[in-house]
């Protein structure tokens, strides 16, 4: 399975330089002053560094949710019980959960991938890749095997490279999993547990005590290799963080926009960065997740949200916001018009042109 | 006409308290972390507060943009020659910049109103209730007369409350009116021109300095009452802010919620907020601005921008971008599913009613 995803890896390329050009220029001759649209304006040329055309449409979004449950959930690490990965996986199905809402409220399609739910979702619209009923506890040995880690990634790779979309959401549903996505930032940044653990879905106190404790132990338990995402990902991940890994990955390989949603989120695509570090050029974030660890994580990725709105739900409800961010970027490289077209002279134009007189 | 004002003043109210306990208790049934939407959820209340219904939609969008010239420009304080104030109004109307690429794009419907452009437009799509052809150089006197100021406060205001949308956004055209925003700002916050006076649409480093010394000299010469904010708007302000500041007021009279756009709105809005406090609750704002006044001035507001963009081209921008959030916060408080519906047991759900548990 390896050398599967050393082939998904292999397809991955840096931008279209030149078409990343291209658009640069052509913004430049829109009727506006220059980079006064920002990152609407960054996200055209970025749009085009990954689909090699300077003019880009994302009429078909998806959101892929990807669904599991994590063992540590028996130390008491989360406010939910673990039922409520299954129940909501099914609700996402049913637009009744707060990112399919708003997935179906901005037309993106949404498909819920069950990569490890404890019990059987009895319903058809849930993808069933089970790889295991949940993982087992990782405050107590590792998380799952690398054969799994491995399986989860691909299952999360082909499930984005099989999506007919021109923009990919990724996102995820899994009670217990923000303790997992801490432990795994915690390794690959090296960063003391108390510096990346938030307190999820909303725990008491005593309970985020007890969370932070838990993840220092699962780490020398079970000594994770940090310059080996697979290996960390198999010891204190989860099969969700897993598969979302291996969706940044599938995008990418398919040349396809994808969007971070919050901290569980950001942790896959730094996993799936450090596997292959020009996945970055073709990741989007989307909100600043209320989680601790989630500025952290994004910063090591080096790039930045675009919305502020104190969320921490998950599901990949971020994404359909950003959906629509990345949609307006479209629209003002698709349809406004140039300094010519908006007939302004000749003179202000000439000023513009000499962009170094600038400082932006 | 200071009387007509006073009576907008006295429509304004503070917001409907029991519809904002309703909302606040419906969100707290939604299947999700009790706050784990965040702004989305604070906005379901605000709008509740606004409208007095817990429920509410935002299907009727309508971005006002008050266009007007700046005697100021003769100074040399823009990069952009005064005759892009006229060209990209009419342009406004055609679905040709920016912001009227993007309210097309996300269905808001546009009204650009010339309140003083320095020439005749020549086009009937712009609402024609031009005060004068600009306003004075404010280097070398005042902006306008005082009666000026209030037609033009007038003219906003009562633009805002004939629209029949569920949300108005608030945005400007007018070459050289960051020059005398940044001069009301700094009057009104009894701050230093260096601390609120950014590039604008991008300038030089000399037309930089002379800028901020422009808005000295304007201060100096016209000596504006802080505490007078007709007498800050008429001396040192234009018909354009003049407008927009009554458009809030309009709009928060009319009980519409209203989106502040980027600096110079901002600007406008915090000086409806000096004339009636109470227009703080139907504020919006919609990104952080680059111009670094903005700041400042949101957080006299007491208000914080939901998108980080790096935007700083005016026109009300922003304001469709932020119409999307917000309707992406009526479509989670009207179409979530409940703990009931979403079959979520008694447990977790008297946990979370146990709300003092939790530390959001």
């Amino acid at each position: 399975m390896r050398s599967e995803l050393d082939k998904i890896i292999f397809d991955i390329h840096p931008p279209y330089k030149a078409a990343m050009d291209k658009a640069r220029r052509y913004q430049e001759t829109l009727a506006k002053p220059p980079g006064s649209l920002g990152r609407l304006e960054e996200l055209s040329v970025q749009l085009a560094g990954i689909t090699g055309k300077a003019h880009n449409n994302i009429e078909k979004k998806h959101l892929l949710v990807f669904a599991a449950d994590n063992g540590v959930t028996e130390e008491g690490v989360s406010s939910a019980p673990q039922s409520v990965t299954l129940k909501q996986a099914v609700n996402l199905t049913k637009e009744k959960t707060g990112a399919a809402v708003l997935a179906a409220h901005f037309g993106s399609d949404i498909t819920v991938c069950d990569v490890g739910i404890n019990g059987d979702t009895k319903c058809s619209d849930v993808i069933d890749r089970k790889i295991a009923y949940g993982t087992k506890n990782i405050a107590k040995g590792p998380a799952m095997t690398k054969e799994q880690a491995l399986k989860a990634i691909l299952t999360g790779a082909e499930l984005a490279e099989n999506t007919d979309a021109d923009i990919i959401g990724v996102g995820e549903m899994g009670i217990g999993n923000t303790t997992t996505a801490s432990a795994v930032l915690s390794v690959l940044l090296d960063a003391d547990p108390e510096k990346v653990t938030g307190r999820g879905g909303g725990i008491t106190d005593s309970a985020f005590e007890k969370k932070k404790e838990v993840i220092k132990r699962a780490i020398e338990i079970n000594k994770p290799d940090k310059n080996d995402v697979i290996d960390v990902l198999s010891k204190v991940g989860g099969f969700d963080i897993a598969a979302m890994c291996g969706a940044f990955l599938g995008a990418a390989a398919s040349e396809r926009p994808v969007v971070i949603d919050g901290f569980i989120s950001v942790v896959a695509a730094l996993c799936a960065a450090k596997l292959c570090p020009d996945v970055s050029n073709y990741l989007i974030a989307s909100h600043a997740s209320f989680e601790i660890g989630y500025a952290l994580a994004i910063k090591e990725l080096g790039i930045s949200p675009m919305l502020y709105l104190d969320m921490r739900l998950g599901e990949g409800s971020g994404c359909p916001l950003a959906f629509q961010i990345v949609d307006a970027a479209c629209a003002v490289m698709n349809k406004m018009t140039t300094f010519e077209g908006a007939g302004i002279n000749d003179d202000y134009l000439e000023e513009i042109r000499q962009g170094d007189k600038f400082t932006p």
